[in-house]
């Protein structure tokens, strides 16, 4: 284990030069830090667009953002990609020196496809780095730029969906000598040189694939939360962050409606026992949230997740729970549709699967129609609008007394539930309640099992 | 709606000429019981085998006994049969002429394969039958055998799975007139006279399907044990038959380890919304148990159920959410080997799957192979010896109060509970436990919730 700790920042703690400071305050308080991953540039103000969005129109000859109902021309988005970075370099007073002429250059590439989508969208996350390891320099401290390209973190051809190949990782021990390298995010290069990118969210990715690669001895996570919060802090003020969660319970979290980073970024780190480490770049004096392989547990429960838009698919069929084979069916029917499917009570006579409600938006009548006819059941319900509360902890394992707690006191303030499940891995339990009553049920558990 | 109960007397409740005495008075006492569907003769010592068995040993020329590894020759078990028929005849005080003779040439009958099956085994409901109609008759009722060869009851020629043809319902009509009709159970004839028989247990199924034809006011179903039980009373002696339960409920709770009447016997009564009411032979005065269509409950929890020999599969795998069609798969592997899935649970990166413990047997080791082949998990366990315990109750919809007091008596009383689940139909919940706890959680929950 290398005394190295990479520290990744996301978009939020990179928008802006009083925003680079901070990350300059961060990596120079530990000498461990000397590996600094960055995003591209987030939003600096909330009305305007992020340069990576800009970056997609300009790759899509402006389809990007008329998806999403705007109208941004090509040269708009050029222009706003163009005053960004160079806002960002005179506040930061340094000259970055053919920076921006470089990036005029990229921007008018004549590549076509999905490697121009790619070589693009990755602009940001490049020239930020550059800028960052100038404004390093600048200020004094040994730092260099790791681009992808010239150490070599080498990914397959799947120009948008890229993963990375054996052979980088061998490349990355050239980084985290003395020397602070600051690496963007986000892409990786193929054999051939061409530029490819990670599914969307792939800095935390980048970031994840280098902590291993360099047995780094943590991953620093810097984002604008402390931490992953026991509930949603929007709906349950007095929610704090959790110090220390294993992997597991993390994932069931994000799994049940906790927006943390990228689950795939977790893997590397999960696969080599990698503690990741989840910050505020803006409050840096937080412990935030430690994610590790293990840990004993103090409490029942640590966190209460949530997740709306659950509709349930209900069958019933006399003798159903005979026919071997029938939810395998109805299952492989979902699959053919692409519905996401959570979970599957079954009795004797009926099944309910708790599906994505959006998933069904379009395709409800022809799935309907096809599990009548395959299956042909004798009742058919479809409800909407169910939210799941989950709450996760590793000290639910042979310990009932929180559930019980929990649906006392939904009882109590009259909630109706309308599932509960406890899997035998058992370290975490769902609570399905009308997503009507879901705000008040949410507060409720995190007061009866956190709070 | 005719007025007309079919009333069926199980094998206990005909084994001996005490038994069909009772019978008789209890026919006698409601002049709507007017049609009476006979098993044969059960066992009247426990130390004896049933007459079906030695009829079934007489068709398959003495493997039936050598699959129980006892050595019966099929001269002895003729022998066993005649005895046993003469011996009520006798004890009925009716002559019954020219039964024994035809009985012995129905033994000797020169069928071949599943024909002679179905043809031998039928015979304890024929004879048994013909002596009934005798000794009502002798008797002074006015009485008579209602042969399925001579009314039309009509099955197709699947002979050891028959299944009824529709033309049987009109043929029904028959029945039911001013005479009380006696018709054995069991079997049926095709279309061209020959002998078909239902699946075990399938004097319930005749009685049943009469039920539908003549349009009975009730479906009576006469045992030795006074209706459905709130819980195995060998393992909790204060519970009491259950007075009224819906078709929904009994089906749950057979399903879930309550041993009743063949499941598939309640569809035509529930389709044609028909009561069914299980009665004690032996204590005709206690009320025994009505199932119903529909009921209003006036409690929560109506039985506990419990299903031993539970096995779960649990896999875990990164990302398996993330797989539409994971679980299709597994259930598809397990329906290919034939294993009875009872429940799902699944979670972000890990799925358990309750099976039937017994299916595994002599199957694990290629199913772990097969599972582990195609859908590489992380990790895999089987865990085996868990009892479901299910509570039933159409009270429980909207209501949690029960399952919270179910969950505090266990946890009070220090039962670790492995697996927690009440689905969105929510007139039941299931509490798995380590078997060699089951008995006391079963007495703790019965208790806690009934008693």
């Amino acid at each position: 284990m290398a005394d190295i700790i990479v520290s990744k920042f996301g978009g939020s703690s990179v928008a802006n030069a009083g925003q680079i400071q901070k990350v300059r305050r961060i990596v120079e308080e530990d000498s461990r830090r000397r590996i600094v991953v960055v995003s591209a540039p987030g939003r600096s103000k909330s009305s305007e667009q992020k340069i990576t969005d800009h970056l997609f129109n300009i790759a899509t000859d402006g389809m990007h953002f008329r998806d999403q109902r705007l109208s941004i021309p090509v040269a708009d988005s050029k222009l706003a990609v163009i005053e960004r970075f160079t806002e960002i370099l005179q506040q930061l007073d340094i000259s970055g020196e053919g920076i921006i002429e470089a990036l005029k250059q990229d921007l008018d590439c004549k590549l076509r496809g999905d490697r121009r989508v790619a070589f693009l969208a990755s602009r940001g996350e490049h020239y930020n780095a550059r800028i960052i390891a100038e404004y390093f320099q600048a200020s004094g401290m040994e730092a260099e730029v790791g681009l992808p390209e010239d150490f070599g973190l080498l990914v397959s051809e799947q120009f948008l969906n890229a993963s990375l190949l054996q052979e980088a990782y061998g490349n990355m021990q050239q980084l985290g000598g003395e020397k602070i390298t600051v690496v963007p995010g986000f892409y990786g290069v193929t054999k051939s040189g061409e530029v490819a990118v990670f599914s969307r969210g792939g800095s935390d990715l980048t970031g994840g694939e280098i902590a291993r690669g360099v047995h780094a001895a943590s991953y620093e996570n810097w984002t604008d939360v402390s931490g992953v919060f026991e509930a949603d802090p929007r709906l349950v003020p007095e929610a704090r962050a959790i110090p220390r969660l294993t992997f597991k319970e993390i994932r069931l979290l994000s799994s049940k409606g906790f927006n943390v980073f990228h689950l795939n970024a977790m893997l590397p780190c999960k696969e080599r026992k990698i503690p990741i480490h989840i910050r505020n770049t803006n409050a840096p004096e937080e412990g935030g949230t430690v994610i590790l392989f293990e840990r004993v547990p103090e409490e029942g429960v640590v966190g209460v997740a949530r997740l709306d838009s659950v509709a349930y698919i209900y069958l019933e069929k006399d003798m159903l729970g005979e026919e071997i084979g029938f939810t395998a069916d109805l299952l492989g029917i979902l699959r053919e549709f692409g519905i996401q499917t959570y979970h599957f009570p079954t009795d004797k006579d009926d099944i309910a699967v708790l599906v994505n409600q959006d998933d069904l938006t379009g395709a409800i009548n022809d799935l309907r129609r096809r599990i009548e006819q395959q299956l042909k059941p004798d009742f058919m319900d479809v409800v909407y609008n169910l939210s799941i509360l989950t709450a996760v902890g590793l000290g639910l394992q042979g310990n009932s007394y929180p559930i019980v707690d929990a649906l006392s006191a939904l009882g109590k303030a009259h909630i109706p539930i309308e599932m509960i499940d406890q899997s035998p891995s058992q370290i975490c339990f769902h609570i399905g309640v009308q997503q009507t009553v879901a705000d008040d049920a949410l507060k409720i558990l995190y007061r009866a099992l956190i709070g």
